[in-house]
């Protein structure tokens, strides 16, 4: 995970410094199935190395109840830049939980006061894991408070991590009232407000993935530090859309892209009082780059199946 | 390679339709590596059977020369469009030359006077191949003239060919005057023109792929009739795109696309006389199409490697 943080941080600096490309997601729609397929390509160049990649993705919520599959499943070609030569075929699935933790974790290294000691996560599904191991990684977490209305959920998540944090289950203020915070959850209709959080509290705001939804409410947003991955991503479909479209917030309430402070362009917690929030609605070149850390251990150390797929 | 062409013939009524999808090609140029990336996702629905796929796919002029690899490669993702679950990883640099095949065999099956029996082909690089072996395929083909400036690339065509046909190499003209010619060369300037073609015969134009390319000359193009495989593409990259964009054609030259004229809209043959042309620039419903096709045979044969991707 620390690798991946540096990966994803390295991906956020190239975005902001102009060294990275990425294609606006291309859909195809399946209402008949009641899903999508998502195309996300990118390619990136840091000081040290560049990455090209496409995960194919999709979301269809009736996969669980209908096949006993996952909702969002994903497929990786990785793929040599210079030559084009794909590298590897990875598991988008997995990856993008790695990597949506990962980028919570640079946000929360940049945005959260220093010593932060505790965290919060409201929504215990599969993303609330990665989650804890990023923020885990970037501060010293000692004390977690999960929160989610299925009991279940919360007891497998305190079972997973006992054995390295004091965690316990807890309510949405208990929760949002930690040094960090992140909100993973599919709700529509905001479900922390400014009277939950603590005074410097650091949101990572996960969970909106798609217009109309929203995790935060209105008070909480108008008087919190926002910081976006991407403003054309944001606007449309991340946890800024509703206030944005609404008016209650506009661009002078958008701090600034977590590149700018990445890259150095502008403050992050150092300048930077109160609450924050940052909007995370998942970028390809964060693929990218988990996919150029996992392709770099895998090699490293043997893992993975090789295969002739070109015969080239 | 007849399961292919018909196939291919499906995904065109498909597009006919209004049953296929097929989001815009996205580009990631690489020009430190002088290459490019593109992303073709497409979905499309017949009467039997539906599919989804992605093909990632590149051009990297140089490759040949300095990395002893193909100048195009392409990797495949196909995908079951019900519950988005990956079915297949294909090897898209041989899909990609089968399902280009596959096209210029419904549009000569189409368009081609029913008692062709000779076959001439411009270009004897890896493109000729399927060629030739998809037109014979739809109609018996028993004469080949083969031309190009390489004699050992059309020797080898011989060679690979000579059981099966009369198959010669010859000039420009000869191989254009017979009942069927393919091009398939990079070529920007015209290399066959009005004179060189016989009076019915139908031309699959396969070479031009990108603006400024052309190999048919202006005054065969305003005599012949134009089907195309998609207004957008063709006037962007295809054989058209030149004459187009000078002039020397326009809208009420171009007879329709091939989706019409397979769906029953517009007349092929019997309705046309003299010279057909078909542009074809290349669909990525003809990739999936292509990919369901062999996605069926190897799991009814077996053929394959079995390896659990998303452990789901």
């Amino acid at each position: 995970m620390d690798e991946l943080i540096a990966g994803v941080e390295d991906a956020f600096r190239a975005y902001e410094l102009g060294n990275a490309q990425m294609p606006a997601k291309s859909y195809v729609d399946l209402r008949k199935y009641n899903g999508d397929f998502r195309s996300m390509p990118a390619y990136l160049e840091t000081e040290d190395w560049d990455a090209a990649a496409i995960k194919w993705v999709n979301v269809h919520p009736d996969n669980p109840e209908k096949f006993d599959l996952p909702t969002v499943m994903g497929t990786v070609i990785y793929s040599d830049p210079e030559t084009a030569y794909p590298l590897a075929l990875i598991d988008g699935t997995v990856l993008t939980k790695k990597r949506t933790g990962a980028a919570a974790g640079v946000a929360t290294d940049y945005l959260a006061v220093e010593d932060a000691s505790s965290m919060g996560i409201v929504g215990a599904g599969i993303q609330a894991y990665t989650q804890l191991e990023a923020v885990a990684t970037v501060r010293d977490i000692e004390e977690v408070v999960v929160s989610d209305v299925d009991d279940e959920a919360v007891q497998a998540f305190i079972d997973h991590f006992e054995d390295r944090f004091d965690v316990r289950g807890g309510s949405v203020s208990e929760a949002a009232s930690c040094d960090v915070l992140s909100t993973v959850t599919p709700v529509r209709e905001p479900i922390v407000s400014a009277a939950d959080v603590g005074e410097h509290t650091h949101i990572n705001a996960m969970g909106a993935d798609a217009e109309g939804k929203q995790e935060l409410a209105d008070d909480l947003m108008q008087d919190a530090t926002i910081v976006i991955d991407d403003y054309e991503q944001c606007t449309h479909s991340g946890e800024i859309n509703v206030p944005f479209h609404e008016g209650v917030i506009d661009d002078a309430d958008i701090y600034g892209e977590i590149g700018e402070i990445v890259a150095g362009n502008k403050p992050g917690r150092e300048g930077i009082d109160g609450v924050t929030v940052f909007d995370s609605t998942g970028l390809a070149i964060q693929d990218v780059a988990a996919a150029h850390v996992v392709y770099e251990h895998a090699t490293e150390e043997g893992i993975g199946t090789d295969f002739d797929l070109l015969g080239v």
